[in-house]
């Protein structure tokens, strides 16, 4: 089957590395709004690409957008092709996002931070889903060629599992970057926390958070977080932080006293 | 040189496997204060256990303080040696917590989650202080005969990793419970989110976090952040997280929004 792919950021470049030696999936043309980044995939992995949209192959089976969120529907409605199937990858939109260029829309949503440098090999969970049956069932081939960790949720699932990649990816990095800026602030090398960081990843492959939390606002000790509260009285956004997690911490363990 | 080890949970365990074969220093007995426990190590180690404390032996040169944060204080007034180093693990507080007990004292603090599985050749990360420059030369000693990992932080330091030990443990864990709790609610496979969390630790082992943020709060999306909230409108004490963590995004990348 005949791909075209628009987009030459890191999503783009994580399929083309995908399906590079694909038999089933052939990329026919990479779609480069700028002529540098065009060119540096013809080199990367000799597909013919363009930076002009009317150049855009127009018979193509799949369209594969790979562009930011954002840009997905101005760019769909550029290349209008009804049969052919609309492919885009945010993940907590729509399969509408798609609409302006035909009526087949898909979605292929990576739950991983996708860089120049990401293999595909890793197994990424890829989620996919569609307006039609038929539409799911050839994301899911385009997916399974791509990556072994493939599965299907709805719009509504899609939604809560982007705020929860929210939480453990975001979220989770800032408080990484707190330590990271009190550390420096206090002499500390960062590195030491490395262990527990990764210790903290890891020991949920076997066992539950909920189940391994610990900490002071676990085991209600007041007086640890208002000494944590005063170290970071310089910080006063970093104190809220402290407390609605403290607070919500104390609501999941000891309902009773929310 | 000879240890009495007062304790018989994760950190004994820890303690006493990591120097079982250590010619330098060696374990004279365990005291547990719950007979069960103190057979359980006098079966795995075949170190001498007592759970009387009048059977303490008094003529250690180090007595290492292995129990919760709370019994060091107790436990050090019931044993008075004022010519043996007084060790406890307890990182956030002063090496004074041990001062009933005599005048020289130190600590020792893994930067970990002890359990009973943790090896000790992990390289977990310890840090010594003590009262005295021979109080942290010894201390630093033992801790070298039991991890490569060893570094040397004053009160006022320690009590600021502490502060990030919670943050990047404590608080990225109860992220990862919420994003446990509302998978389940929404019939996701949390599972789904392994290799995210996995990745989310693991890069910053060669960029700072401060880097690598991504997300709404980061780009001022305010459309994708509105939406979290609203979906997350069962649970105040999440959206309070949710907000608070996204202002303080806002706060370290846009500061003149604050």
């Amino acid at each position: 089957m005949n791909i075209v792919v628009l987009g030459a950021g890191n999503l783009a470049h994580y399929f083309c590395t995908a399906l590079a030696a694909n038999k089933q999936f052939r990329i026919l043309q990479v779609y480069a709004r700028n002529p540098e980044q065009a060119q540096y995939f013809n080199q990367t992995f000799q597909i013919p690409v363009t930076s002009d949209p009317d150049a855009i192959i127009r018979d193509a089976t799949i369209y594969l957008f790979a562009v930011n969120d954002g840009a997905v529907s101005e760019l769909a409605s550029l290349i209008q092709r009804p049969q052919a199937l609309n492919i885009h990858c945010a993940g907590s939109q729509s399969t509408q996002l798609t609409a302006a260029s035909g009526n087949r829309n898909a979605v292929i949503w990576p739950i991983y931070s996708i860089t120049k440098t990401t293999q595909p090999l890793e197994s990424i969970p890829l989620i996919v889903d569609g307006n039609s049956p038929e539409a799911i069932e050839l994301a899911q081939q385009l997916a399974l060629a791509v990556s072994d960790n493939v599965r299907t949720l709805n719009f509504e699932q899609r939604k809560y599992l982007h705020l929860n990649a929210v939480l453990v990816n975001n979220f989770a990095n800032h408080l990484m970057a707190i330590a990271e800026q009190v550390s420096r602030e206090h002499q500390i090398d960062f590195e030491i926390l490395m262990p527990i960081i990764n210790q903290t990843a890891q020991r949920i492959k076997d066992q539950s958070p909920q189940q391994l939390q610990t900490g002071p606002a676990k085991r209600n000790d007041t007086a640890t977080m208002a000494a944590h509260l005063e170290l970071l009285s310089a910080h006063p956004e970093w104190q809220e932080v402290y407390q609605s997690l403290s607070a919500s911490i104390a609501a999941m363990y000891r309902p009773e006293q929310a």
